[in-house]
């Protein structure tokens, strides 16, 4: 039985997944989401954790299934009269609940509290079944550059994806400030203890890249003990959510589930996993993944409801196991 | 003919009063409500101005009438959400239309505008047919000292006028930083080149009495040519609104129409006022008004609705004409 679990995570995927493996996961046993913090944003000074929030409300149970994200039952009051105003950011929807959050996390932020702590009061109201550490208490909000012209322009990540919705070529991604950043607290702890650490399918470049790309957390994912399983977010050549090829191919790695494997590469030669889950549709691809040192499984991949994301989630923990 | 009327005042009262003087003016004159800003607050992350956004809702027409604060229409989704956090000033109610604006002006001073500019940018979207300054772009938010057993307590004023229903006993209040404050620009030549200035029937001690704290004011007041009409928030030996017999029991002001005008103090003596409006349930004070050296003018003080507010503003202009 696995006591253990450790789950890296983005937004929605992120939290279906994780909502999958805590089905999954036996009494006692014990789950920590790191949940990606490079999405986060500051908006007419208010603090925005978009997947950090996505995983919470998924765990919690107040999600909006339907549409994918935010809260059930939400509504736009304010959302629509910042846009009356010109202010914020009028591409970017902020639903009154979820606007709520953030007021309270931003009050808490400045009374001092980390986010580490303020993840803490929102499992206070609403039990999780899972701790959800950010990946740091430091701000890193992911940056993108891209052409301008015969020049460069760097911006938000929130603005390029949300507000161009990917269609500016971007030329690099970035975390300024990452290299100095240290894990959340219980973070590396976490880590060190697990008996597994999964990758869930999520955007391999903003939001595993930034987690991985935390020094303490790199170091610790070198040093565990756990087996390290991926979960390829790509499933016969496409991917299951929105742009992430755009952001695959601003760092050179094909839309290609045996690519991406190899982008994380194999921990016997340096890289980040042991395993790696592969789609039915891709099963052609086993070979290559095994070429690149890593232990491929063949599974359905599809997370459709909590059933098919908990037989997701099973067939991880069993590759976990070998 | 008036052409240039300057306006004190602090929120609801304030604001309508400045319904009426702008009804009673004539086309092509110019009216300048100096707002102010001693209630503002900050309230997790996000900057309030509750006087300066009674005024501006007022004269935009977007004020719900019937509440006597606030926008028309207006929901509350994401203060019960806040509620529900358990964070922010659960006793303090933010609409969610009402917080649109403050997240606008909010982003706005983070980006470097002052709240003057702020002010100027909400008169875009909705002509006010007059000129808004706050009284001061310095945060001079007003605090208020209460007994706590045998020792003292100080909190902002919001807190204990909404929080404690101004139930504490206040030793005193004070302005942090007020000596220090710069009127804000416009405000001390609108005063230096009026016809008329009118104090509003606003609280005397929290919403008049910081703005001709703020030095420049006091001194505009001193030397303007322009005649100086006060109105008496108190009729018939009672506050027309809530809780300002408190405040003037705090620093030892009679809640009665002539203390008041006593208390602004006649400019022939170094006070404030040249005239002063009574209602005519005070008309017995009259003269204890004119002893203080202050002309006094009897007139029905009630603004019930918009034409009473008018004739209210129209007997100020003809106080001030002598």
């Amino acid at each position: 039985m696995t006591e253990r679990v450790v789950v890296l995570a983005g937004g929605v995927g992120g939290s279906r997944f994780a909502l999958g493996v805590r089905s999954a996961m036996g009494d006692g046993a014990e789950l920590t989401i790191v949940a990606n913090t490079g999405d986060d944003l500051w908006l007419s000074g208010v603090r925005l954790q978009p997947d950090v929030d996505s995983i919470v409300y998924a765990l919690a149970g107040v999600n909006d299934a339907e549409r994918g994200w935010g809260r059930a039952g939400e509504s736009e009051h304010v959302s629509g009269e910042l846009r009356k105003w010109g202010a914020g950011w009028p591409w970017f929807t902020l639903g009154d609940l979820d606007l709520g959050l953030h007021l309270a996390r931003t009050g808490w932020l400045r009374e001092g509290l980390t986010p580490t702590q303020v993840i803490a009061r929102m499992a206070e109201r609403w039990p999780l079944g899972a701790r959800v550490l950010p990946m740091t208490d430091t701000e890193v909000d992911t940056t993108v550059t891209v052409r301008n012209g015969s020049s460069t322009r760097t911006m938000h990540f929130q603005e390029w994806w949300t507000r161009h919705r990917a269609t500016l070529e971007p030329l690099h991604f970035d975390n300024p400030g990452i290299r100095q950043a240290l894990p959340a607290p219980g973070v590396a702890e976490a880590i060190a203890a697990a008996d597994v650490v999964l990758l869930a399918p999520s955007n391999p470049v903003v939001s595993i890249g930034p987690i991985v790309a935390v020094p303490g957390i790199g170091d610790a994912l070198r040093i565990t003990s756990a087996p390290i399983v991926g979960v390829s977010p790509v499933i016969g050549g496409r991917v299951v959510r929105g742009m992430a090829d755009i952001c695959l191919a601003a760092i050179g790695v094909a839309t290609d589930a045996s690519a991406i494997a190899s982008h994380y590469g194999s921990r016997d030669r340096g890289g980040l996993v042991d395993a790696w889950l592969l789609a039915e549709e891709d099963a052609a691809l086993a070979p290559t993944v095994a070429a690149a040192g890593i232990r491929s499984i063949v599974t359905p991949l599809w997370m459709r409801d909590e059933p098919t994301a908990k037989a997701l989630a099973e067939a991880a923990l069993v590759a976990a196991r070998g």
